[in-house]
């Protein structure tokens, strides 16, 4: 059984205002056990709508709608849901009560116009609105139920939580639990990841897992439904333990947790301090580090030497080395990460060099092309990649490659 | 004619990532006049899929998607479209080609599972992907034109903006124009920008003007709808010289335009150089400068002094001073520059210091408390301000106060 999510709405299908209803309302079916299937957006327009709603409770065996119901000429939620059913509108006594007490509470009088409000496809329920004046909608069409519930995010979270899920419920639509872990990853690509795990990818696995991607960081998903939370964790924990085992160091994090959070917490737990050197990443990865509360207590400062006068001048760098291997090399990374390590009196110091883009490139330099370096007291290390990205993405990958060598530093 | 643009991914019908694609290719096809009738957004689930594209391409004239396009088991676009024209998937040898050519230039190995991305329908075409692995496919089925675009953000940007957009104006699609202007200001609030503009902004007002905020820049938004651009372009101008008129030095640029592109056309046009010294901004305001394509030009470089410290070390700040005025304190902020336009040998050096939060503050520097300081060649000013706010936005906000003294500095 799976649930089709509809919203309503000109201002939604221009482009003009962003749907954050469909999302909202597919985290709470998800949270009761219902796997949404689609979801869909259609401009106020009566053809367009009709089409829309017989579509959804043909595929799907809950529609819930948003938008449409207020007392104006393009709401056309109520009539479309009537001509759907082959039936009239008819006036529902106790709800236009209800609007016109909700008027004259505020000492307004109602518009003519609202009582349109009060009208329902025969046989349809009206779901009370306790926010506003547009009461939702409840019916059966089909096989399918369907639920309306007004565009004001407000007005539809309160109709949801005290009256569409409970009639879910009731219904005996929920029940199953949905339970989902995120695990983050930093070092290999989106397919080098998935092929060490082809067995619990592919389709029709329990639990679901499923892989994506985002500025160099892949995310790996498990998606669990079971009777019980406790059943739920019960088929996650296995499928956890065997990512963690198989892609072994690329695992840095859960959920919500960048690289930067896992730096901090491993210099809190080594009791390590650090120190910043950039070139390509201008600013970034002391801005990610900087982000997290607390970061005072670990790190040090750092410099942006983005021209080539502020590496010599401010980190050392010799010039011999700039001219024997170029500015961009592992050598210049890593004598970059070894100064400011010592002038900041870090514990390490953390660097990048390369070519962000979109000029500065050559063919045996392309844009892309990035080292970055880690320093401590009695070692260094370099590393380089090179991306196809926007200046933005080559930085911000950059400063996820530097990140992930402190992250992996072991004292 | 309308058209329907499709979204593809359980992690958008699951709720756990909100789609913006569909809103971003709205609003450009509104650019072009092409109305946008539906948005559907259907998980990878092949059944599903198959029955979303024989939907759309029932009912609209135009079928934009993005997503599906990737190299793993739940990327399922090629296959459904294959499906739905009943024809076979074949190999287009170029596009495997340019594939394996992207991962040759990088110094990698194409993973095997890549080469499906150079499968496509017979009779569809390959839309070429500047910026990734997977290129588009361009199709038609029934009445409609369908193209179908990676999910990842900035390469179905880049890919629309190159190709699509192109092929439907050659296809004839375009019809009336709406055209949209923005204008971006920093240094007042909401309401006080409002106040200078309840004529422009009342309902009913031709062109529609809107107002917004977003981390401190207000952004003012011109909306003109009209037979021709000429036409929408007439209505704009005078309104557009209006609000330059009465918000004076407020407005810093227009549409994408961010305070960090302001101060990089300010200072190339006045052959300046800048240096930066952040405290409480972390490395963000040299992160922002250098997000900008030939930011060494005019960007000497920096230091995140994050520790106090750092400041007394790296640049000079006098132990006495920090002593008498306390750390976060004007006379530190005007300190810092100075410090870091000498020792950078730039024209300009720009500060911050404050609290960030959560921790550090008290009754009389609260959380959310700044300075911001700009120095020259015989001159500095700071600026302070307090908002309530996470550390993310009180960091965000403060690089922006900086940021803005740079661009009203006069030589």
């Amino acid at each position: 059984m799976k649930a089709e999510i509809i919203s309503i709405g000109s201002e939604l299908t221009s482009g003009q205002n962003l749907d954050t209803n469909a999302q909202w309302l597919s985290q709470r079916l998800a949270e009761i056990g219902i796997v949404v299937g689609w979801h869909t957006t259609v401009a106020d327009d009566f053809e367009a709508n009709l089409d829309v709603f017989q579509t959804a409770t043909r595929r799907a065996a809950l529609v819930l709608a948003t938008g449409g119901l207020g007392p104006t000429q393009d709401d056309l939620t109520r009539e479309v849901l009537a001509r759907m059913a082959g039936v009239e509108l008819v006036l529902h006594a106790d709800s236009l009560a209800r609007i016109q007490e909700m008027f004259t509470s505020r000492r307004r009088v109602m518009p003519e116009r609202n009582s349109v409000q009060a009208l329902f496809p025969a046989g349809a329920e009206p779901i009370p609105n306790p926010r506003g004046t547009a009461p939702g909608i409840w019916m059966k069409h089909g096989a399918s139920l369907v639920a309306a519930m007004p565009g004001v995010p407000s007005e539809m979270f309160a109709m949801y939580r005290d009256s569409v899920q409970p009639r879910l419920l009731a219904a005996g639509l929920g029940g199953a639990v949905q339970i989902q872990r995120k695990i983050n990853c930093f070092g290999a690509g989106e397919s080098a990841v998935e092929a060490k795990l082809l067995d619990l990818t592919r389709r029709g696995h329990v639990p679901e897992v499923g892989i994506t991607v985002s500025d160099a960081v892949i995310s790996l998903r498990i998606l669990a439904r079971a009777a019980t939370p406790a059943e739920a964790q019960a088929q996650i924990a296995p499928v956890e333990a065997t990512i963690r085992e198989r892609l072994g160091e690329w695992v840095f994090g859960v959920e919500q947790e960048e690289l930067e959070h896992a730096v901090a917490q491993h210099l809190e737990k080594e009791h390590l301090t650090l120190a910043t050197a950039e070139g390509v990443t201008g600013g970034l990865i002391a801005r990610l580090l900087t982000s997290i509360p607390g970061a005072s207590g670990w790190y040090k400062g750092g410099v942006v030497a983005y021209q080539t006068d502020a590496k010599v001048q401010h980190l050392a760098v010799p010039h011999a080395l700039i001219h024997e291997h170029g500015l961009f090399s592992a050598p210049v990374a890593e004598a970059m990460a070894t100064a400011c390590r010592i002038r900041f009196g870090a514990d390490l110091g953390v660097s990048s060099v390369g070519i962000a883009g979109p000029g500065g490139g050559s063919t045996d330099r392309p844009v892309g092309l990035v080292w970055v370096g880690l320093s401590w007291d009695g070692g260094a290390r370099t590393q380089t990649f090179s991306w196809i990205g926007t200046r933005k993405e080559v930085q911000s990958r950059a400063a996820r490659l530097a990140l992930n060598l402190v992250r992996l530093y072991k004292p």
